[in-house]
């Protein structure tokens, strides 16, 4: 084993102490904004039983799950090993035999069967948030990561659209708090994706639609309209689909709009209707620098969601969705307790971060380091620095000495590299007259202090 | 998949909005005395590549990996299955070949993997702290789990003794900031144990020695005489090493013993003079509730420690210790850059956790959560609820409002479940007067007030 090159697994990544700090920084104002809203945390096991996982994410999904493969000799639930080598795909078999737990997938799931097994300690509605990693077997790529962080708030065990809106609301305040400028959070309601569906005379193409208007950044109108085609929905319905989606206007004349087109379908007037309320309880909150948008090409794809849906887009910076979450009438019908209904959304760290960084916004981040380095002039003097090194840190200021006596250049640039803005220098004079010489860093000065004078400049 | 009961995998735990709190201040006030001593954070990802980790911990820890499954057509890479039919343990074949990753097991290999792959960007001696979890595939028993947190401290690039000295006091300063009164963080060196296994006569025994003395805990003397003889230790040899553990007095005293007894060991007398420079710095270090103990039966089992050795044990609760560590002359030799030398602890979170639940330590830390409910009277009333409740957030309040109209216990009991210290009553008499009924949920005290009294009180 000795002298391997190391390197870590594909998709994955060390984070220095500098990104640790801002990362961390991102994570400490989006849960204070949770906290703020009355959301409280919970944690899960990182691993999940493979069984509460598979089926929650779709084929490609549960592809995309990593799994633990079971302790000892896990071969002996496999069956005959001669069996496989006559197999096609034998994994489809032997994975379920030798695997039995895998890496959270997202941070819902866990939670919906959370909320079922803790249901009577629970009080409802239930309003927790999470800020934990995740795991996906994806192809790596710029911004994709194997392992990465989601930060998700979400209430369950009410439908009231209180809530909907007070999510756009932390939507605002969180990423305002962190520095983003010009940033949209995108509202729409999949009922009012169904109302269209319905006016396109394609009820029973719903899900195709979604699915197809979700690729609309990336493959363009064109694209959108032979995915239709191909999909079994016809031009002329198409054409109904993007006279609706393509309407121009603020929320209120999109949904007077919407009144007209979707007056014959059910399903898309309760969405108008209760989209109309999320606004109508939103202009009573104050927004910073986020804009609220009733975005009518938002679909989410395929997913669980039932009601409104969120996707939230930093306008400065090319960049995918930094945010996005919705309702879902019954998650945890899944694991045996039918009829609860949740609302929640989820910030993308790893994409707020990076345009955190394009946009200059961790400047002048605190590094929360070391304060202060002592000079270690050796055995002499070397009572005097630790007697300060302890007299600073009761005084609760990050201090360091230099751990041997070596040339003051060396230590100087110790103190430099690790951005520490004062060096101490306590040398015979200094101990003979109890003083001490301060050196700024970053200006170059130094002055002789007494022991107060010193406190008093360290403790700014 | 609908209707099954979930569970979790054994071994693991979810935790509540409740102990995520009293974790999290575990986590930061160990953080906090990190950054105060000068260790920066860093984090390393979840998994590593298999080949990083095995081979670091022993056989034992080989097996108490988690491996993760490749994804896709695994089994490709796994030669003729027909072959692992006829062999008797498989899974040694089997395993390198369908599993490339792993969980980390400890951070500290994780630290020496980063500290070689970073090694041109790094500050020499570099100080890093780290707090993340780490999986073992033990099996679980009380207070022993499959996912668990360790908080470790670790400077590499120095052989200065300052560093054993100021860890010690990260100790003190950490645990008796989470409100330990008394804790013993024992202390020892290897070369030490080296020295009484030359004074006994049996350097070649050094390794099985300090296995047996290990357990001096669980098997007590006779055991570890037996022990001791099975292992090739005969009687005459133990005499001599219990004579010299066995000692009773403090540090100086016992030192001064060893220098007599292991006169004739040139590592024992490097041991002893390391370890009287320790207590030297020490001496000049606060210590605030922990007691220093040069405690000679200290040996930490079989692992890669050189120099001084920690181990902190809780002295009010019968626990196994809630810390340990220690200094290795070469670590990241392994991954082929050799001589840098290295000292860290680590703090037990999960039995720290244990530790302050038992002495009632957490009693009145503050949840973080809501500190207003705005009560829900219904569509009359609701815009002044609205506003109200965004006036509180605006204002830096954690404020919710019940998010239906319904009975006025029910959601006074929503407030005193979440623990909500008050609730705000605004009905049609309080809108028209422009007042606020502030119920205070502890006395049950209720007063009307003017919108900057409702600030003032709930500002506090």
């Amino acid at each position: 084993m000795a002298g391997q090159k190391p390197s870590i697994p594909k998709g994955t990544r060390d984070f220095s102490p500098e990104v640790v700090n801002r990362r961390e920084y991102i994570f400490s104002t989006i849960r204070t904004v949770f906290r703020k809203f009355g959301y409280q945390p919970i944690e899960t096991p990182s691993f999940e039983k493979l069984s509460v996982l598979t089926g929650k994410y779709g084929e490609e999904g549960d592809r995309l799950i990593f799994k633990i493969l079971n302790s000892g000799e896990y071969l002996n639930k496999a069956g005959d090993l001669n069996e496989y080598a006559e197999m096609e795909r034998p994994e489809a078999k032997m994975t379920p035999r030798i695997s039995e737990k895998a890496l959270r997938y997202d941070l819902t799931v866990p939670f919906a069967r959370y909320v079922v097994m803790n249901f009577n300690s629970l009080t409802l509605p239930f309003k927790r948030f999470q800020i934990q990693p995740v795991w996906r077997a994806d192809k790596p790529q710029k911004g994709r990561y194997r392992e990465f962080y989601q930060c998700d708030a979400d209430v369950v065990g009410s439908d009231s659209l209180i809530y909907e809106a007070e999510l756009a609301a932390i939507y605002d305040e969180a990423l305002s708090n962190l520095g983003l400028k010009n940033f949209t959070i995108h509202l729409n309601h999949r009922k009012i994706l169904e109302g269209i569906a319905d006016a396109a005379g394609a009820p029973e193409k719903f899900t195709e639609i979604c699915v197809s208007i979700d690729k609309l950044d990336k493959i363009g109108v064109g694209g959108v309209r032979a995915e239709l085609e191909k999909r079994g929905v016809d031009a002329t319905a198409a054409d109904v689909i993007f006279e609706i989606i393509g309407f121009e206007g603020d929320a209120a004349a999109k949904l007077a709009f919407l009144k007209e087109k979707l007056a014959d379908s059910e399903m898309g007037m309760i969405g108008v209707a209760e989209m109309e309320e999320v606004f109508s309880i939103l202009s009573h909150f104050s927004m910073q620098n986020g804009t609220i948008e009733l975005d009518l090409k938002l679909a989410r794809g395929l997913n669980y969601y039932t009601g409104t849906i969120y996707e939230v887009s930093a306008d400065d910076v090319k960049i995918g969705s930094i945010g996005g979450g919705g309702r879902y009438a019954d998650l945890t019908g899944l694991f045996g307790r039918p009829g609860l209904s949740g609302v929640g959304v989820s910030f993308g760290a790893d994409r707020i971060y990076d345009v955190m960084e394009q946009l200059d916004l961790f400047g002048d981040l605190p590094l929360a380091g070391t304060k202060v380095l002592i000079v270690n002039f050796g055995p002499s003097t070397l009572s005097a620095g630790l007697k300060t090194l302890n007299d600073l840190r009761q005084a609760g200021i990050a201090a360091e000495i230099f751990p041997k006596k070596t040339k003051m250049g060396k230590q100087f640039g110790y103190a430099d590299k690790k951005h520490i803005p004062y060096v101490v220098v306590i040398g015979e004079d200094e101990i003979t007259n109890g003083t001490f010489v301060l050196k700024n860093m970053e200006t170059g000065q130094q002055e002789i202090l007494t022991w107060d004078e010193l406190l008093g400049q360290l403790q700014d």
